[in-house]
């Protein structure tokens, strides 16, 4: 990460600290159960949790607004609780073994109750939202689930599709990523009574956020170090799954690269793919979109309120650009 | 199924059918979506569904408390996309091939589709229900879903357990299907303005008929034709799950037979297992068991309105008893 990026992150991470340990407890209260083996469980997954930007994006655009209160820090708590279901789910889905350095519920305790798992706390977030004094909320993030669902269930009908094009791409990685960005701030705007206008405006930021930040995501799957990176890597290709180096190194291949590309994702051989992403700058172009995009959700939040939020906002989220895990 | 109970059954449905046809209405409209390959796996999924018992309860626990209104069909859809999810996502726990006749979703699409489509289904129902103007069906049901998760986590937990307690079997099957009756007739009768004694009567027979229906489903998957259930049998002893039958011969069994049983029970043989279960009556024990508990529900019942509705459902409840699939 370039030094003004892992600044401008932690300035925005301290500008929320108190708020975020808040938002934990919400979401130690909400997933509390004594029931064995689901407390368990429950503590296990609670170590793949990351840099927790999701709750982060729901409490700074709710500051951008006013005061943060408690619905603030149980909307943060439920969007990670979201967050955290759809990790247990994709395990299963891509098989892999690691995340963050510790293993998968599919690895650790079978796939059976990882489908489960993943349920429960899907649940336990939309029981917790109902009971939200605001409606929205509820209402938002059981849509923003459902859209998740469906980008990934077309990703997965689109596996060994070589002719995937950029257009379904790109619907697919706003749907199963960018989208709970975009619904992490707009709701955490909503609840501080931020206009329907200044909310989307903060739902476009996610949205073209979230985007880059999954292209980030499949170019480090392509090249990164699992040891760094802490989770199973190399699971796109051994899906056959079309990201956007290889959708670019497809159109820009000559036919016989073409056809060297297609036997390489057929054998899930990514030793042949690398040197041919290198010489096509594939790699390059898809980052060069990435950064565009990023360029692009700063744009977003010009018309906003001049807070020192909306300027956080904006320097970190270069930060995606420079991630290496 | 005896002539009595088909009959008692078929009038409880008639008296509600056209309400039956409204609430199919409003899960086509919950479900409606451009988007492929989800549309056609959620025609694909319509198939599975049978009696629509589930539904059916939330309309004649309204019925008995008032006028049935769109909110009714609304939470009957919920209930029944709600009940589908489950059935998608234990196919993939049961690795079942057929369920009504039909491919089951991880049988025809795999096992990551199957996932992503019950959490779709999940999530569609959930903001169904936030969208309704009671609160009740969004709060009561996304709590009665992770009920149902953690009785089925339970359940996985202690497959091979072979000294598994009938507290526990109970606690499971409690958990995992009575929960979602007793939801469906709760929510009902809340909506047509039932005390919360009379919602919490109707919950306690939905508990008990709910527990019997399952233990009646453990006896077929034991004893009964596949042709006819028109579902995968013989999983619970595939994965080593103790169902009530077994639970029962276990107890009853001399030591010889037990081990015999446990032997049986590790290699899945029930050929072998059959003619203990017969030898030790586990079965008509299982049986007597459910019969009690029909017995217990329908006196649950005699405390509220001396209304139709509720004659209809003590003498159609009997059905369970009598169901060959």
């Amino acid at each position: 990460m370039t030094a003004g990026a892992a600044v401008a992150l932690d300035a925005l991470m301290s500008s929320i600290r108190v708020d975020l340990d808040l938002a934990e407890s919400e979401m130690q209260r909400m997933l509390a159960t004594g029931t064995e083996p689901v407390r368990s469980l429950l503590e296990h997954v609670s170590r793949f949790r990351g840099k927790q930007l999701r709750p982060a994006l729901v409490l700074v655009a709710g500051k951008m607004f006013g005061e943060l209160g408690r619905d603030h820090h149980k909307v943060a708590a439920i969007v990670e609780s979201i967050h955290v279901a759809t990790l247990v789910h994709d395990d299963i889905l891509d098989e892999s073994a690691m995340r963050r350095g510790v293993e998968t519920v599919n690895r650790k305790v079978g796939c059976e109750t990882a489908v489960l798992l993943g349920d429960y706390l899907f649940a336990t977030a939309f029981k917790e939202a109902a009971l939200l004094k605001s409606r929205f909320p509820a209402c938002d993030l059981s849509g923003v689930v459902a859209v998740v669902c469906t980008g990934e269930i077309q990703q997965v009908h689109n596996r060994n599709n070589m002719d995937l094009s950029e257009e379904i791409y790109f619907e697919i990685i706003e749907r199963k990523t960018a989208a709970l960005y975009a619904g992490a701030l707009r709701n955490g705007a909503h609840l501080s009574g931020a206009s329907q206008e200044q909310a989307a405006a903060l739902a476009r930021f996610g949205t073209k956020f979230g985007t880059a930040f999954q292209i980030v995501d499949d170019i480090l799957d392509l090249t990164g170090d699992e040891a760094r990176v802490g989770k199973s890597l190399g699971t796109d290709l051994a899906k056959a799954k079309m990201t956007l180096p290889l959708v670019r190194l497809r159109d820009l291949a000559s036919p016989a690269d073409r056809t060297r590309l297609e036997d390489a994702i057929a054998s899930h051989d990514a030793g042949r793919i690398r040197p041919l992403l290198v010489e096509y700058g594939a790699l390059e172009s898809a980052r060069t979109t990435a950064d565009d995009l990023v360029r692009d959700a700063q744009r977003e939040l010009d018309d906003l309120p001049d807070v020192p939020e909306r300027t956080l906002l904006q320097q970190a989220s270069e930060y995606v650009l420079s991630r290496d895990r």
